[in-house]
């Protein structure tokens, strides 16, 4: 059994401040994430992406956030479950909790955070019968490389900017390239709708509007897609194709942090507005982009800010007797649990006080 | 007049980043400080002290922090009217205000932010009959430059890692350095208190405790202060010196924006508990150390984040008709009033999506 102070569901940016956070207060923390690295989204999905509305740095990418923020945070020794998925949270007598991974590792801590970020990404597929079927057999719903379309005839289905821009690059890479949206209008930057609407034009994509792709035709592989028009007079299209690309955006999910029992508002859970992010179940707290409570601003800076001020709450659950006195790092330092010492020179201070 | 959509009172780091939030929402911004520079603090009082909690930075300089600050803002292209302090704030009949600060500039706006820190400092001063008197001869209340003591004879006052760190520094630099304290124990740090006694064993320092400073005597410059001891059979002291330096800390003080109206509680502006940062006056917000509300936590990193709220909630005041959807700067990008343009390479962001 893993014991620590304050148990973090999620090692991406906001778990990982948490420990910082946590450090000041001397409280030890312990990660678990199903991914096999912490960083969360940043480390997995997009570590060369830029982020520019992290305060202080005008440009930072995605990978070397959550390198500064494991530097940052470095002397606070966190402990960590990675590859595995918190499954289940029981509540003991003495108000404790354990939580249990989907592999069976067991973690005790007073206090348990979740800092789930959108909870798992899953794509928003078509309903069509026979998609599983060809799925990694022409059906995909990400692109990861655009390289594997190469010289072949894709269609794509969705009317945002993914479906778009991704129509717009391919034109130059696959064969031929379909765009199907079930209505006139696509949801996507002005000018890429435009640029999609020219290359339709040039013939170099074909655009099907207020269609949709209803059938799937293929022995082991897809071979062919039917779209269906919404306008009655006009007959199915019959299009032979080697991929089919629905774009609908990513569905994010709770997974099984949705049967703890917390309270739920649109995927995310509800915490006590903006106080101290506490859930229904005291001593469970949301923060970061898994949580909701009115006015909340799904930034990562709102994680971090979140972090601070529940970890001064957690404080008080877990040492009910003391008192804590806020002391500024830039007055009493930051002291590790590894030892280290980071503090302002005594002149320095000297001069401020 | 000067007019622009957000007025921001303050040049702090909260204050800056306001200017980028808001720049995101294609909201202009101006700033007054009654500093002769952006920063606040950070650049007038600490530049050179290193900020350990700036999340993703383990460790940076206040006046480094401003300047990425700045760099952060420059696309969003802020009016500053510095070295002037805002004195009156007029609600017009439209519901904009006009503030106008000591010098007479007016500034017309929709929404007011007040992120004035802590406001402008005084120090905590003693009671004492003639202390004005011999301010500037011989009285001061902080120590910008220790040589000024060099081989004079100085009191210090007071109790807290004030008193005590610059008691053990100028043991080595004045002729004589006596500390007196109303009490017996220290507030300081305990390493410190251990070293002020060693001195004073040594007979480097003089301590006077249970003892306070309670006459100042002089022609013109100090010369002499008597201290009287709380212990009844002790006779009170009459100390020849050079300089009173009464160390009891600094009071901050709110100063003009106290008549303007709003709900103060504990010398701090009332916000609507972390909704959306606005005062009691509807288009004035408060947000960073100025504010109070439940839960606050006087960081930096607060106040950035409150930057970020509100400014959703100023864009509403400011474009009642226009519904804003938040775009996350590494998806949109960041376009800058000056033409500016940031944005991640599309392979990039398509990669995500």
């Amino acid at each position: 059994m893993i014991k620590t102070d304050i148990l973090i569901i999620g090692a991406g940016p906001t778990g990982l401040f948490t420990v910082f956070e946590a450090g000041l207060l001397k409280l030890k923390c312990h990660l678990i994430d199903a991914l096999p690295q912490p960083g969360g989204q940043c480390s997995e999905i997009y570590p060369k992406k830029p982020i520019y509305d992290i305060p202080a740095y005008p440009e930072i990418l995605a990978g070397d956030l959550v390198d500064r923020l494991l530097e940052q945070i470095k002397p606070f020794e966190a402990g960590y479950t990675l590859g595995e998925r918190a499954e289940t949270l029981k509540k003991q007598d003495d108000g404790s909790f354990i939580v249990t991974t989907n592999k069976g590792t067991e973690h005790h801590a007073k206090v348990v955070v979740i800092a789930g970020g959108l909870g798992s990404f899953e794509p928003r597929k078509p309903q069509l019968e026979n998609l599983s079927k060809f799925e990694d057999k022409g059906v995909s719903y990400i692109i990861k490389d655009p390289e594997v379309y190469r010289n072949k005839k894709v269609v794509l289905a969705g009317g945002g900017d993914s479906a778009l821009d991704w129509a717009i690059f391919l034109a130059d890479v696959a064969a031929e390239v379909s765009l199907v949206h079930r209505r006139n209008e696509f949801r996507g930057a002005l000018d890429s709708v435009e640029k999609a609407r020219e290359l339709a034009q040039l013939g170099k994509i074909k655009l099907y509007t207020k269609a949709e792709v209803k059938e799937l035709h293929g022995q082991n592989e897809l071979q062919a897609v039917v779209i269906e028009h919404s306008e009655e007079e006009k007959q199915p299209t019959y299009l032979e194709v080697d991929n089919f690309i629905p774009l609908f955006g990513l569905s994010p999910k709770l997974g099984p942090l949705g049967n703890w029992g917390l309270e739920i508002e649109k995927n995310a859970i509800k915490v006590n507005n903006a106080k101290d992010y506490q859930t229904n179940i005291p001593g469970v707290f949301a923060i970061g982009d898994v949580n909701t409570y009115e006015g909340k601003l799904k930034l990562i800076l709102s994680g971090f800010h979140e972090a601070a001020v529940m970890c001064q709450y957690a404080y008080q659950i877990i040492n009910p007797d003391k008192r804590f006195v806020m002391k500024y790092t830039t007055v009493g330092g930051v002291e590790g649990f590894d030892g280290s010492k980071k503090e302002a020179k005594k002149e320095v201070v000297q001069s401020i006080i």
